[in-house]
Formats: structure tokens, C-alpha cells, sequence
């Protein structure tokens, strides 16, 4: 089972078009698909970008091995067996221009845009969904938790609830990406440099005789900082003394008790009267760790009431994004190659949300030079060439009397150069540079765009070139 | 990156608990837990089983290699480094006993035990319950859009929307497990097995200058069964129509168009006017395939409807779980060693469906032997020895007053023997099989626990000795 080789992880009616093409000799025909959703996820005013670290990685493990052509060649379809060779040959020769990760990004714009021979175009369009899809999601869900959860530690404590085994570590580098602190999956930590934690099992209290001696046996074995967990037999009668107990004979060793966790009942009241408990008995560097099933809605109601809770372990909410669990991230043709230049292309729908945007296009975050925050993303063709300063007239898509004339701006590029003919031409930053980024990018919105409730929408603006294409292709599709 | 290793696919606290066993000179104490969920996913009356068959291969696959060997050594626990010499030797040892993949399940009874050496018990929680929770929840999902869908075919779409890779693949396996078709995910069908199934993407027809000749070249280059998109400018003007010319003209030439596929609008009214167009053309073979967000109440509200549709392409909806996207499996410890004997163990909540079910138990499916109906699942104790035909008396753990015997029954134990001494006693069935098995289970069970909406509760019961164990464990705690 060649379980790591991803090339197959796709539709399989990309491979049925890359045959189609071969058939047809249009395969080298160059093409140009945009990535992109429609709708933000949890009522949010914003998403974080989050996956290109592993479309990079799939892209250039790309090959049709053996039991990959083998497969293939059993199918219904009888493909010729020249195709097969073609496939064995196959490498990714295209460019790809994609939104660093920890980018801000809102509906309707480009987050990544492949140019490549249409043949290699729709072999890749299912995995990039489905790793980008995911992970952006939960990335942006981790950023709501860390906007209510302020300066407190959070913890990714999902693995057990995740969607697969993937899902786990992908959703815990995501987490991280938006501001999360730590993972509980040691997989997660290995592969990506996350830091890990975990304190321990209802199982470990049951083993033993009674949790004093669980207690004591737990903090014998790893003297330096341990979290005990006080909810399995009964939190304030049992569970807390028998902590302080631990904690204070750790202390007469030289030693210090880093926290005690909170899994279960009222964890508003259970975390008051811990708080005091511990402090009662000199314990003020006792942290208290909560967690049962939280996300930004509950975090941010028990910290409404005071809950004197320090770290949270958040686990099923955050790694299914159990309120929206998938993001509608497309990839959607916007122009195709005819005797070597590109006409733009346009799909229609009923539904005029799903009318797509046609042409190859750069997106522009226009920033106020006086505030340093951000006005609108500005889409324009790429064929226009580069901002030039000059003032800008932004135009609303969706309400095209909205305009509004901006000068003193800053315009920073946000598809970066990912690919260029098949080779990687982009150092992937490290984890620690992307998070950095990610706050820095926080910065730059006025703070109406990132609130959990109700956020103002912020400006995603077409340039008139893009408008008057999409307009002129409409009407010739329609007569 | 050793990314097909999974033994480090474990929470932290796990590795920290063997560590403290290994300490505390424990680990060698054998462990019993249980695996089960305590509420079912979609308001459903039943679950389906799945997962063994990744957990099999994941328990085979154990193995602490050098990379992780160094990861652990750096971690702030300073683990001592005999202890990370008893981890390269690790080797599961224990027994896996587990409820066969496609077997119907229900709360409270154990899918799955394991008796293992409590620091081998550990080290395995995580990963089984990411494999088994996710794998059992698409599994019930797909059976309750089988459960609607009739006898019409139903293929699983959703990898662009799935939650990472493992998802997909594991989730096509799920849903094919459950009773679907085929899978779009290539891959999937690769490793596992599963018929793929593909038509085109809206991309085939805005590639070429106009939508007959996308059809007519995709139909030259795949004349055996054909199925065309025809949703990409007007589906009742210009799609349908097309979609005709090319299949009569594949008819001039002795083949066969498939398909037509509707992918947005309104799919009740479309399907019955392609499929009256279909007609009056004399293309009455031609499938109509629909998809676009489908979920079991949307196809049945479609039938309802008399919509005209043949095959059911199902995506998010699905893949994801969207209406409950994580099954709560837990991993319990329920007996542990002390002095060559096992002494079962309770935890004890707050909220009363928390507490746990004490000692080593069987489950028997107790099937009326007059109408091959299953009457109810009956959890006893190992010790208690085997049913031996007897009056039974049924006993409901909730109301203990709702009482029954039974007699005529013929009791099939469901837990079955997978891993002995560590080495695999168990014959992996073929996917095939499973799919014969889930629908035998099916027929074992009145329509009233089946159907989808207000399902009748079907009776998991405990056997006295189970109950007393329970009472007094409760109340030696309490005390």
C-alpha cells in the first residue's frame, strides 16, 4: 500500500479530462484556474490562509509509480496504453502563485492562481482543495478562539475528535498558525516543531488506589511541573485538597506544581472556588487548566463571568470547526491559451454568486499610508501591470455605486511567486516567521472587521478592466 | 519527514503516563478499557462500526524509530533515557478484542476492549479513537442515505471538501462500507478497492469555444459511457440539448451515451424535464446523476418530489458529517491488575451518563429465534461464562423497572478476538464481505430502530451481576 504517494489523490474525472485532452492534442494548452471561496465560515468577518506548506510538499512528490498505472489500467475506461507512458513522465512544469499562509483573506478573491498546461491543471485541483479547504478553515477558526481568549494559553487538544489522522496534525499546525500556544499530539510536534503538552488520564487516578497516592506517584514521576486532573471521583471534596496535598509536598522538595485541570461541571464556579482553594494554601503559581468541549462562545462567556481559569485545552470544536465543517474553497478556469495568448473564460450560474471572475488576476491590499490599515483588496488583471500609485478608484462588485477614490495608499502584492516552470522558487518561511506574519497582519485591520459578532464587511473591489471583462463575457453568453 | 509512522500519533499525556508507570515500576500491570460512545450522531438509532481494519494495520505498525526516539529526548519532561530505551524495544503485546466493521452498534456497549499491559494501553487510546470515531460516523452517515436512497446508486464526491487527506480515502472506505457504490477519489479506490467513478468538470466545457464541441470531443476520446456536465451556461437551453446531439450521434456510431449530470438549481424540476427530453429524443437509458450539497433529507424531500433522478453524487454533506462532525467514542478504563487478579474500576461524574460501566464484559446480540429479529444487546460479565440458553432476564440500566425475559433466543457474541499475545488471530474480511455483512445486520433489526427520523430506542441491557458491580462501585466511592 503506497499509502505516502499522493498522486492518485484526486477525482477521478481529472484524470478521465487529462485523457480527454491527450486525445485531443489540447493538453499542452496553457490554462490558468483560480482558488478561491465564496462564503466566510462562523459568521466571520475574515479567514487565515493556511496550506501551502503541504501543496508545496504534494506538488513535488507528484509521480505515477507502478501500482498507480497499474490501477489505471484496469479501469472501465480502457485508457491507450500511450497514455499511461505519458503519465509516467509526469512531472509539475507550471507556475503557481499563491497567499503566504497567515495571510487575512475574504471571499471572492484569489488565494492561489495556477498557470500551467491544462493536462497538469486538473490533476492537481482536488488535493489543493482539500488540504487548502481544511486547513484555512481551521485556522480561521483557531483566530476566533484566540480573539476572545486575549493573552491566555490554548492549547490544541483535538486528536481524539479529529476527522482521521491527517486532520489531527494538519488542524494542529493550523491552530498554530492562528495563535494557538501548544498541541497535545506529539505526531504534530515532531513533524512540524510545535510544542506539545498534556497532563494526564481520568485512567491514571483509577489505577491506583485513591488519587492521593495517584497524585503523589504522578508527581514523583515527573517532578517538574505537572498538571494533575482533579474531576475523577468528586473536584472540590476530593480532586483540589488532594492537588494541594501534592503540590505542597512538591514544594517542600524544591519543587513547584505547574497547574491543576478542570475537565468536567461548571467550570465558571469550579474554577472560583479552585482559584481560592489554592491560593488559601500559598498556591498563587498554581495555573488552572479547563477544558469539555469549548470554543470562542463559551470562552468567551466564561470569561465573562470571571473564571479564573489561565490555560485552555480546546479539542472537538476547534478540529471538526463542528459549526461550519467545510470551507467551499473552488478552482475555477478564468482563462485558457488560444495560438499562444490567453482568452478569459467565464462559467455562468443561475445562482449569481457563482458567476466566477474571468482572467488572470493579482490582488492588491491597499493600506491607508497615514493609519497603516487596511482600505480594500483591489483585484486587477495582471495585464494592466503594476500599481502605480496614482489614486484608485475602488469599485464595489457586488454594488457597483459604491465607489470611492483613494490616493496615499501603499499597495502590497498578496499572491507571491510559489512555482515558476515546475521548480520551487519560494522559501517556505518556518512556523515561527508564519505566526509572526499572522500577528502582523492582524495589526493591519481596523479592529470592525475582526470582531467575532457581526464584523463589518471588508472591501474585496475589482478593478474597471476586471468589471467591464466579466460584464462584456456575461452579455455574450447570454445572447 | 517519517510521516507513515503513527506511533507518535498519541497525546502527550499518554507518553507521559507510560513514563510515570515505567517510574513507578507499573507499567507491566495489565490494564482493561473499553471503547464505546454515549449518544448517537444525526438523532440516527443506530451506528456502524468501522475502523478496525486502520487500527489493525496502525497496531502492526508500532514502532518508535530514531526520529522519534530524539524528538521525545528533547522534550521539558527529561524523560530518562532507559526509558527511551524501553520505547525503541516497544512492541504491542496485548490483547484487542472488536466489534467486525459494518455490525450495527448502539450507546454504552463496547465496540471495541483491549487487555494490555497498562503501558502498551496508553500509548494506543489516541489514534484509536481518531480512526474509530471518524470512520464509524461517515459509516453511519452513508447508511442513512442509503436508508433513503433506495435501491438508486450513491457515489461519495466530497474529497475537495473533506477534512484532509486521510479523510477522504478513509471516509470514501466508510460510505462504500455503508452501502455506496463507488468513490470519485482515486486513491481510495487504489488502496481499498472501491469502484471510481468521474464525469467532468464546468473547466472540459470553458476550455473549448462552445459546449457541443466540449461534448462531442470528450465523447470522441471516451466513447464507453460517457456522462456530460450540462449545467455550465443553461442547463435547459443549451446543456440538455447539447448533451442530446452528442448522444445520438455516440448512438450513429454503436455506443452508448451514460449519463447526464445536474450539478445546481432547482434538481426536482431540471430532472423531470431532462429526463422528458431524454425521452422524446429516445435516449430513454441515459442516467441522470445529480449532486450539489446532498444530504439524506434533500434526497428524500427530492424523491418525495418524483424528481428524476438515477444517482446520487453526495460530497460535503457526507465526507464531513456535517450535521454532527464527531462521534464522542471514549476509551475507559474498566479493570486493572492487582496481584495476578483483575479489580474492576469505576469513574464517577456529575452528569450521570458519564459514569462508567465497571469490569471486563462480553456483548451478545440476543436474536428471537423465532422471527431472526434482534431483541436486544445484553452486556454481561466475562466471568459470568458463556450464555447458555436459558430465560434471560433483560434489564434496562436507565429505568431498571423496564424489565423483560426472554427465552427462544439464540445469543451472538459480537465482540470478536483480533489481537492475542500482540500477533493477529483475526482474519481482515474483505471489503466485499463487510458490505454483505452490514447488509445482514440490517435485516436483523425491525424497521422501527431503522428509520431515519424519531427512531424507536433500541435496548442495550445490562446483566445484574454487571448492575450490582455498577451499585456498589458507585457507592463505595461515594462513601
Amino acid at each position: 500500500m503506497t499509502y505516502d504517494n499522493l498522486t492518485l489523490h484526486t477525482d477521478k474525472y481529472q484524470i478521465n479530462m487529462m485523457y480527454a485532452h491527450w486525445k485531443q492534442g489540447t493538453g499542452d494548452h496553457r490554462s490558468v484556474f483560480d482558488v478561491y471561496f465564496r462564503k466566510l465560515p462562523f459568521g466571520n468577518g475574515f479567514a487565515v490562509c493556511a496550506g501551502l506548506e503541504r501543496v508545496v510538499r504534494y506538488i513535488q512528490g507528484l509521480s505515477f509509480g507502478e501500482e498507480e498505472l497499474v490501477f489505471l489500467a484496469e479501469q472501465e475506461e480502457a485508457y491507450d496504453p500511450a497514455f499511461l507512458e505519458e503519465l509516467r513522465a509526469f512531472r509539475f512544469s507550471g507556475d503557481l502563485y499563491a497567499m503566504p499562509e497567515g495571510t487575512l483573506v475574504f471571499p471572492g478573491e484569489p488565494i492561489m492562481r495556477i498557470e500551467a498546461r491544462v493536462f497538469e491543471a486538473h490533476l492537481i485541483e482536488t488535493a489543493i482543495l482539500n488540504f487548502v479547504n481544511y486547513q484555512t478553515l481551521i485556522a480561521t477558526k483557531a483566530a476566533r478562539i484566540r480573539g476572545v481568549a486575549g493573552e491566555d494559553s490554548l492549547l490544541e487538544f483535538g486528536t481524539r475528535r479529529a476527522q482521521e489522522g491527517d486532520a489531527a496534525i494538519w488542524g494542529a499546525r493550523a491552530a498554530y498558525v492562528a495563535g494557538f500556544d501548544a498541541t497535545s499530539n506529539v505526531r504534530a510536534g515532531m513533524l512540524f516543531g510545535i510544542p506539545v503538552k498534556g497532563t494526564h488520564a481520568h485512567a491514571w487516578v483509577q489505577f491506583h488506589d485513591d488519587e492521593q497516592e495517584a497524585f503523589d506517584r504522578y508527581a514523583d514521576s515527573l517532578p517538574d511541573g505537572v498538571t494533575l486532573l482533579v474531576d475523577t471521583y468528586d473536584t472540590l471534596r476530593k480532586g483540589i485538597p488532594h492537588a494541594i496535598a501534592t503540590g505542597l509536598a512538591l514544594r517542600g522538595r524544591g519543587k513547584a506544581m505547574k497547574g491543576i485541570r478542570l475537565d468536567s461541571g461548571d467550570l465558571a464556579y469550579l474554577s472560583k472556588q479552585a482559584r481560592r482553594m489554592l491560593d488559601e494554601a500559598g498556591l498563587h503559581d498554581v495555573k488552572i487548566v479547563a477544558s469539555n468541549d469549548l470554543d470562542e462562545h463559551i470562552i468567551f462567556n466564561l470569561k465573562a463571568q470571571g473564571a479564573a481559569i489561565d490555560i485552555w485545552g480546546v479539542g472537538t470544536q476547534l478540529i471538526t470547526a463542528a459549526d461550519h465543517p467545510a470551507l467551499g474553497g473552488v478552482y475555477k478556469l478564468v482563462a485558457r491559451e488560444r495560438n499562444g495568448t490567453y482568452d478569459p473564460v467565464i462559467k455562468i450560474s443561475s445562482n449569481p454568486e457563482k458567476v466566477t471572475t474571468p482572467g488572470i488576476k493579482d490582488v492588491y491590499r491597499i493600506m491607508n499610508a497615514s493609519t497603516g490599515k487596511a482600505e480594500a483588496d483591489y483585484i486587477m488583471l495582471k495585464d494592466e501591470g503594476a500599481i502605480d500609485g496614482t489614486p484608485l478608484r475602488l469599485f464595489d462588485p457586488v454594488h457597483p455605486y459604491l465607489r470611492k477614490i483613494v490616493d496615499n495608499y501603499i499597495a502590497f502584492p498578496l499572491l507571491q511567486p510559489v512555482f515558476h516552470d515546475g521548480e520551487l522558487t519560494y522559501r517556505l518561511p518556518s512556523l515561527a516567521e508564519i505566526r509572526t506574519y499572522h500577528r502582523e497582519q492582524l495589526e493591519q485591520f481596523w479592529p470592525e472587521y475582526l470582531r467575532k459578532l457581526n464584523p463589518e464587511r471588508y472591501p474585496v473591489d475589482l478593478s474597471e478592466e476586471v468589471w467591464q471583462l466579466k460584464q462584456s463575457l456575461l452579455q455574450k453568453h447570454r445572447a
